[in-house]
């Protein structure tokens, strides 16, 4: 590493302190990087990449590290490629809804940027106050509003990166539309840091809208919130948020920080609709009567203090959990929304079957529930059910047609049960993409596959 | 071609008549297949590719031969595939809103479909009425709902489809969300047939909107519509459609199929807005008040009769230019929309430098402009003066931070012409793609990169 301080100086660490605390992500997964080194331009981030081809020394590409899948989780003795320093807004350009972005900037900070100038960008993770754009591309990051705007995957629309062999790439297009080769933008979107580092993000973004509602349906019974997301759906209403909270999640967030949430709800749906004020107040009331038809008291949050109060209850789920148990195993599985109530109810199966508690909430608008097996991971018995009612989790969501992770990616966490979902075909054909961005393999190893 | 005639019998025809109609597509490229071959299901498509993979024999996907690349046009001796006879409406989920269709299925059809159920598959090529979804998905097909909906890509959630070895693969999710390994699916959408053949297509479709306002604006000056287009977005007004049609190109469809536009105007927009009833009256005023303010005449369509004819009007255009000469190069590139006049201006210089005519019009709000260069092949020199100024053409489209093609593709027509766009790099990748699904190189050769 002497070398690469050399090549890079003051930008590379090597202090123990620093080695461990880069070492972790959200995630309960950790390992220890021979350097940490921060970045400032593409050009140092080539001479880094370079070192790492030269040397055979893998790379993990990091932004805020608030990935639940491992992704930014180094494996033993690889750098850390911290892009938190690369962290501008290069270019709001208000002419053509279109946004320059370095990977570190942090997801509210550019969200607030627009809303100043009446534009809007839509992928909200539940961490946007501290993740970062660049991680949001790594991940393909979705939150509560890709029911009705969808992924970051559908606003990006160019990338310029650095290839595993140190060269600077320009991957798509800074316009809304353009089919020129295969479509590189949207492979490496989503690809964890496996093919390429970002450095900069083109994205394009839209007109804020013009009024938002927020309601807060509180079910007496779960499975009338499951139906009132189909029904509400059905309708041909999709807000642009529908969240759900089972009872146990409601209690949690109760007793960690007391918003005001109906402790006694067996369920409760979140719901936000946007657009032009005269029809939000229209379907605000169409949601809010399918709502009560199937028992639900519904209230209206009347002032910006309520909304944020609510969002801050969403927004403080995860921390919440840990009161519940030490340990946590997160899901993010996807289920046609259809098939949510047959999903809650095999949850509550498995939960039965293994003897582990199970706290659910979630995306449900996309049928996007995060499952949350709680546990003690030093209680050997309790973890190994844990880890076998995962499997049953994975297997009732594939036989229901749904996939194994909505938003949160594979990463380290859940390479091994990639197997569940991709064929055999699917795989090679990845690691065959791998190798031709690849081939010496140094870009983030062990993540999306397990290792050979 | 004997042996194949024994695996698929009925499906194969070695008719010279035949052989010659599937030589063609809408480009003005043609090539003589081997034989054409019209499976019925995903089992028969893999028989073909199968003895095409044993033959070492090049194949090339069909849908409706309406593009304008020359994506199904077959190099000498190809097999040519066509997907008509696979055209069902597999499955409309109403409560998840998703689709499950084949390939040969028209894009009309499907809207159709979907219409009567209160549903909407915004993309919309030109071609609709006869253009299959399979071509759209190889393609990735925008139209002028693009600029508010989005192209092809963006309701693609997977695919079935046949790999060069004759293998079936399913890519991608039947849910709304899905992040598992690399994004296949999107690779696949706009790589032409030159990866794999699709068999089957999962889309996502929305509810259909309330109501649609169109709106004809007609300007004295060129200039001042490409000014409005800007400011109607600047205005942070999205409408689905705003098209674009030059003087030339009014005349042309006026002569051809007289519809009651205006033959005296410099240019025209033809803007349609859509949602809830409420705002869409309030938007359409905005917008007239914004074109009206740039000296526009502005009609608006006030019942469904006005408004087919307006739209027959612009479907007519494709047709109508070659009133103006017997050849026309075709090109569709995109600016930034805000560099729309520039571009325009820029057109005009070309034209006087190469002394050849060039008509525009095209989908103006995403910055997508169809450049026709009017000119008669047979004419040896005129012709090659037309050539060169598609070079000028592409060059002054990428100064401007644009691409050369918005949503027509590469295939035959523009191959040359990708390295303009793309860096040695990009290209280098992408054959490294195409070699890891197809090594013995049989899927539709020729297209997106020059052979080398």
């Amino acid at each position: 590493m002497k070398d690469l301080k050399k090549i890079l100086p003051g930008r590379v660490s090597t202090e123990a302190e620093e080695l461990f605390c880069y070492g972790f992500d959200a995630s309960s997964h950790a390992g220890l990087p021979c350097a940490v080194v921060r970045p400032v331009n593409t050009g140092e981030v080539s001479k880094v990449i370079d070192f790492a081809y030269m040397h055979d020394t893998s790379v993990v590409p990091r932004g805020a590290g608030t990935g639940m899948t491992s992704g930014a989780v180094p494996l033993e003795g690889s750098i850390v490629l911290s892009l938190e320093g690369m962290n501008n807004i290069l270019e709001i350009d208000e002419k053509n809804l279109v946004v320059v972005v370095e990977p570190g900037v942090i997801n509210s900070r550019l969200q607030e940027a627009l809303e100043q100038k009446g534009l809007f960008y839509p992928p909200d993770p539940t961490s946007m106050d501290f993740c970062t754009l660049g991680g949001n591309v790594a991940e393909n990051a979705g939150g509560p509003r890709a029911l009705k705007y969808g992924v970051t995957r559908d606003y990006v629309l160019g990338l310029e990166v650095v290839l595993p062999n140190g060269k600077v790439l320009t991957t798509g297009v800074k316009t809304h539309k353009g089919v020129v080769g295969y479509d590189l933008t949207r492979l490496i979107v989503g690809s964890e840091g496996t093919l390429a580092v970002v450095t900069k993000i083109f994205l394009k973004v839209l007109p804020l809208p013009e009024e938002t509602v927020t309601l807060l349906c509180t079910f007496p019974q779960l499975n009338d919130a499951a139906e009132a997301v189909s029904k509400i759906t059905y309708a041909r209403i999709i807000p642009r948020t529908l969240e759900f909270m089972d009872r146990e999640t409601i209690q949690a967030v109760e007793e960690y920080k007391s918003t005001g949430l109906p402790k006694d709800a067996e369920a409760l749906l979140l719901i936000e609709e946007d657009g032009p004020a005269c029809s939000v107040s229209e379907n605000a009331e169409k949601i809010a009567s399918i709502c009560a038809s199937l028992g639900a008291k519904v209230s209206i949050a009347d002032d910006i203090f309520a909304k944020r109060r609510l969002w801050e209850a969403r927004r403080a789920v995860s921390p919440a959990l840990y009161r519940i148990s030490p340990s946590k195993i997160n899901e993010d599985i996807v289920v046609p929304r259809s098939k949510i109530p047959e999903m809650l109810r095999q949850l509550k199966d498995i939960s039965k079957k293994y003897n582990v508690k199970i706290v659910n909430f979630g995306h449900a608008g996309d049928g996007n529930i995060h499952v949350n097996i709680m546990t003690d991971r030093n209680k050997e018995d309790e973890y190994r059910r844990a880890e076998d009612a995962v499997k049953d989790v994975f297997e009732a969501t594939l036989k229901l047609g749904g996939t194994i992770s909505g938003e949160h990616g594979i990463g380290l966490a859940k390479a091994r049960y990639v197997g569940m979902e991709l064929s055999p075909e699917n795989i090679e054909l990845m690691k065959g993409i791998k190798k031709v961005f690849d081939p010496k393999g140094i870009m983030n190893p062990g993540k999306m596959f397990p290792i050979d």
